[in-house]
């Protein structure tokens, strides 16, 4: 046998799987070595779980079926026993050689990396071919064990179908829930609270607590990957920029979806942090949150790098060049809100970071190549494209409808020039700049999303101002516009700190007459009179480091205001902004408002997980004081 | 069945496989229709390949495991058949369901985007358990068929094992190849051509032709992604930076191992294309060629992109501030050559671009954060780090060895300040910098590798110098310099035109007292006097485009310059210039070399495919004239 010649000759070289493994010359290849020579030379580097099936060529077909299900689920080798009872010592060679390296010599953790050590072992199979005496041998190598063993094939597969496709919720399944997510952060007053009604299910009426690991997830009790290098100012900028959930997530019907730089859009069930569906690779990490409406979710796809030539023009003009932001490939994509299946795609010259807004069936997108962009919803046709004058860096469009003339203006900040835009939703025409008269400082208004107040027609956005390139120190400036004419209703400075890294800016939220914000630049968050800007109070965050913390927008629920800063989530007193206490889940938040669907907090971090808190934890009165 | 259920409800709800494929309440599922149901959940915008085993209970067990492996190689779906001979509705519909959608209104294509239409099916199994009127009944339909089926069990094991574990093979397997690859395009005069001895096998002597995708790739015959977007000069450099392979490939003991932008390395086949291993995803985009030796394999991981708080303090410098070049994260990686498994990592600030040299068991890399750093070979253990005094863009490092000492110079260019600069390979102490006196403009040196002449004691680099604001015009230096003491022997300026978009210069390759260099500003090449720096002759890249070409070094075999530039291979005749043969293999290339080993030409190229072309397909005349 000529492939039996070929394995013996490289397991003689020394390659492979040691003298045991291969073939002799001539030996027909049995199943369960065939299986593990190929898991092992396709895993090189070894793997975070193994499938274990039966190699008993007596065994029913429909074990391998749901092994085979589950190995592409968890992107895994599978491997094979050589008997039911004994794993055989060529499948225990394998799962040897399938654990992960130590390869770090000082233990930095890295994105993409998997933990150094032996695999998580899934016994798929019924218990005829897959004896308990399997799982004993394998916890007493040092195996961590899933057993998925069942009494009958149909079981299995039932089982393993739970896992791999488990049922995508319908609406009726999560009362509580909203039906559509139309811009960032949920609504135009980024206030994502969604209470349940009382028919509500237990889980959404209690809350519920899970962690999933998105897939360039680092383990949440590890520092900060790059630390030596990068330090605690540059560390955690670099995980919301290039690795995990850079903003907030979405709540819609029973589902999570939520965005990643890893270039891969998530859709979980809210109620079990099962994976629904996953799209991707993007061609550019995704960092808003994913938009949904009318059957589809809209994610966009862009990064915060600059090339060397806009480097340089940029010098030589004295700043006056308009800079495109976004070094690699960048476009919107919608998929299919309930299937994953893409269905339209678009592609942009700029960045396209920020969330896009849906508005009467069209989805609106401003980017790092200075324009905003409008499509409709369905086919994803270009209707318009509009200058800005300035790109845009991490500003999300908000909109506002004027009730009188029910004309819809998108509403945008950019960077160089600084501007809040407002652009007619129907022409594309620009109807208003608002540039301040305040010194902005670097990306300015382009990072910040403006918060829109519908009722009271005013729009709300911050920056950094009045840099003094001495101390490194800046101001955040908060403002309040004239949402039909951009007319600057107030302006407030809300005090001097370190200039953050990246995004230097607080998402606003307003709620009942107050407007609350958070600034990196002091660590503090905010309560400020929306009619006035008269600041109510002051909240310290604690120990949020070099890098600051204050960028994600808080949300209101059961009297309480529920921020995610650093590495913890708190609850505020609204009317004093005391603190009535705080949780930390493991990891870090980058530029995150929580989410609260009845009793839970849905979050996503730099770490890249997706993470549901009941809200007990961060608060324990917060059960009783009740809906 | 509480799972029949749901998934009836699912499909009540018209979610996902239509009524026709969800089991009935309370109905057991059939293996067909779990794997059915399970591919599409886990395949939602389809697959380019689908894998069909029977799903006759009956069949073999070593069917399904083959088919396991095959989908686990190709990351594809796998779906039965209702029966041995006919395909049944549900998988029918399945394959329907999983065909790539056509998503992009304007149709164009981007990396990780599959090609839109129906997947390729790879029958999986014996002749008796899948029926030849499968093949017929799916290529009626318009599916094209891989038909992989055998007469027995034992043969489609081993069929499938060479597709997805090849053999390795063995240095005697390929006596022609270098037994190891220690810097950028193979030695330290980058000429990588590699004569077979008359023993050498056949393929070796006639040159064998293969084209391999990547993770990435774009289909060879479509224009450039975002050419909409970015026109003619911007596309292909984002292709080169951000898509495919930057640079050349390496050839070591009949294996070629590329680095991709998509973060991949890749271990080939260099006979049959077929890959033997891959490693990834790395931290980052691997643009350089692999270094090989030590029984390792090195890479590293790094991107072109400055950050906004860079972008400001350079501009407020007006660039007198050290720039750090990357984005986001940065790494060197060391696998084992033969079985691909990481053994070590080491992480950076700045960005890790260009290749790194291997000398006397050390690895030595420069990188944007302007420091050479020297490491273990075997270990990764760090020996030394040296303040470089400018960012490393693009220049790999390389060496010369001091015949009267025997002190090795680790020789690399940095960009602001511009300098070459060299190292003592064993203390890290700066033996010489060398800025020229000429006004070298862009990232200058720090994109350029340097070419060592180790017999003559020659440094040779190259920069874009004498930048036009007014035209956008700049002129190429190329300078020799004495490689004990960095003194400047000689330079030439190769002629003015349009300023080329990143990469600005050609890698320099030195032969036989001639050195031969491309200038992307005039899309020309040139031959020069190694020791007075006169031009020799020149020839001229027609069509190609306003990114300019001739940025990658050319390589000297059967008395030919070989040159890879814009979308064609080039045979030149090395006394004067005159074109002999040119092919266009499809695709196109960035800083690419071409290696030559025996008769064929091995090629990486922008968009995302290496490639293999046998020397005859170039010029003709080659076969004949022998070697």
């Amino acid at each position: 046998m000529k492939v039996g010649r070929k394995w013996s000759a490289v397991a003689a070289a020394g390659v492979l799987l040691g003298a045991g493994m291969a073939s002799a010359a001539g030996e027909v290849p049995t199943t369960a070595t065939s299986a593990a020579q190929m898991a092992v030379r396709m895993f090189p580097s070894g793997s975070s779980a193994v499938i274990l099936c039966s190699g008993d060529p007596k065994s029913e077909r429909s074990d391998l079926v749901a092994g085979q299900a589950l190995a592409a689920y968890l992107s895994a080798p599978l491997l094979l026993t050589q008997s039911a009872v004994e794993l055989g010592p060529n499948t225990l060679q394998s799962l040897s050689q399938l654990s992960v390296p130590d390869a770090n010599p000082i233990g930095d953790v890295q994105p993409y990396q998997p933990a150094p050590g032996k695999p998580k072992v899934y016994l798929v199979g019924t218990k005829d071919s897959l004896s308990g005496s399997l799982v004993n041998q394998l916890e007493s190598l040092g195996y961590a064990v899933q057993d998925l063993r069942t009494d009958s094939a149909s079981a299995l597969l039932s089982e393993v179908q739970n896992i791999v496709a488990p049922p995508f919720p319908s609406p009726s399944d999560a009362p509580g829930f909203p039906g559509k997510w139309t811009t960032y952060a949920g609504d135009q007053a980024h206030n994502p609270f969604y209470p349940v009604p009382d028919s509500a299910p237990s889980w959404e009426k209690e809350g519920v607590m899970w962690n999933f690991p998105e897939k360039a997830a680092v383990p949440l009790s590890q520092e900060f990957p790059d630390l030596r290098q990068l330090g605690m100012r540059g560390a955690p900028v670099k995980m919301t920029q290039s690795l995990g959930n850079a903003c907030g997530v979405t709540a819609v019907d029973g589902v999570i979806y939520a965005e990643s730089d890893d270039a891969h859009l998530y859709a979980l069930d809210a109620k079990t942090g099962q994976l629904l569906w996953q799209a991707g690779p993007t061609v550019n990490a995704l960092m808003g949150n994913p938009i949904v409406g009318d059957g589809l979710v809209y994610v966009t796809a862009g990064d915060t790098g600059f090339s060397f030539s806009q480097v340089l023009k940029f010098m030589l003009s004295q700043g006056k060049m308009q800079l495109v932001r976004g070094l690699t490939y960048s476009a919107i994509y919608a998929y299919d809100q309930k299937s994953g299946r893409l269905v339209w795609r678009q592609d942009f010259q700029g960045n396209a970071m920020p969330s896009p807004a849906l508005v009467d069936h069209a989805v609106y997108e401003a980017t790092g190549d200075g324009h905003l962009y409008a499509f409709d919803s369905k086919t994803g046709k270009s209707l318009w494209t509009t200058d800005l004058g300035g790109f845009d860096s991490m500003s999300s469009t908000n909109y506002w409808r004027d009730p009188e003339t029910g004309r819809v203006e998108i509403i945008v900040g950019v960077s160089d020039a600084n501007n809040v835009v407002a652009v007619d939703a129907q022409t594309g025409k620009v109807l208003w700049k608002q540039p301040t008269t305040l010194n902005i400082f670097n990306t300015g208004m382009g990072d910040n999303t403006p918060t829109v107040d519908q009722e009271n027609g005013l729009v709300f956005q911050d920056s950094v101002v009045d840099n003094d390139p001495k101390t490194n120190t800046v101001d955040l400036a908060i403002y309040a516009m004239d949402a039909r004419t951009g007319k600057m209703v107030w302006s407030t400075k809300l005090g001097r700190g370190s200039s953050p890294p990246a995004y230097k800016a607080g998402v606003a939220m307003v709620h009942d007459g107050v407007v609350y914000v958070g600034s990196p630049a002091t660590s503090r968050y905010y309560a400020l009179d929306e009619k006035t800007g008269h600041v109510l109070w002051t909240f310290h965050f604690q120990n949020s480091g070099p890098a600051g913390a204050g960028r994600g927008s808080a949300v209101y629920a059961y009297d309480r205001l529920w921020v995610a800063a650093g590495p913890k989530v708190y609850a505020l007193d609204p009317k004093t902004g005391k603190e009535l206490g705080s949780y930390e889940p493991g990891g870090r938040f980058g530029i995150v408002n929580p989410v609260i669907v009845g009793k839970t907090m849905y979050l996503g971090n730099s770490y890249d997980w997706i993470q549901a808190i009941p809200l007990s934890k961060i608060d324990p009165t917060v059960q009783s004081s009740g809906a």
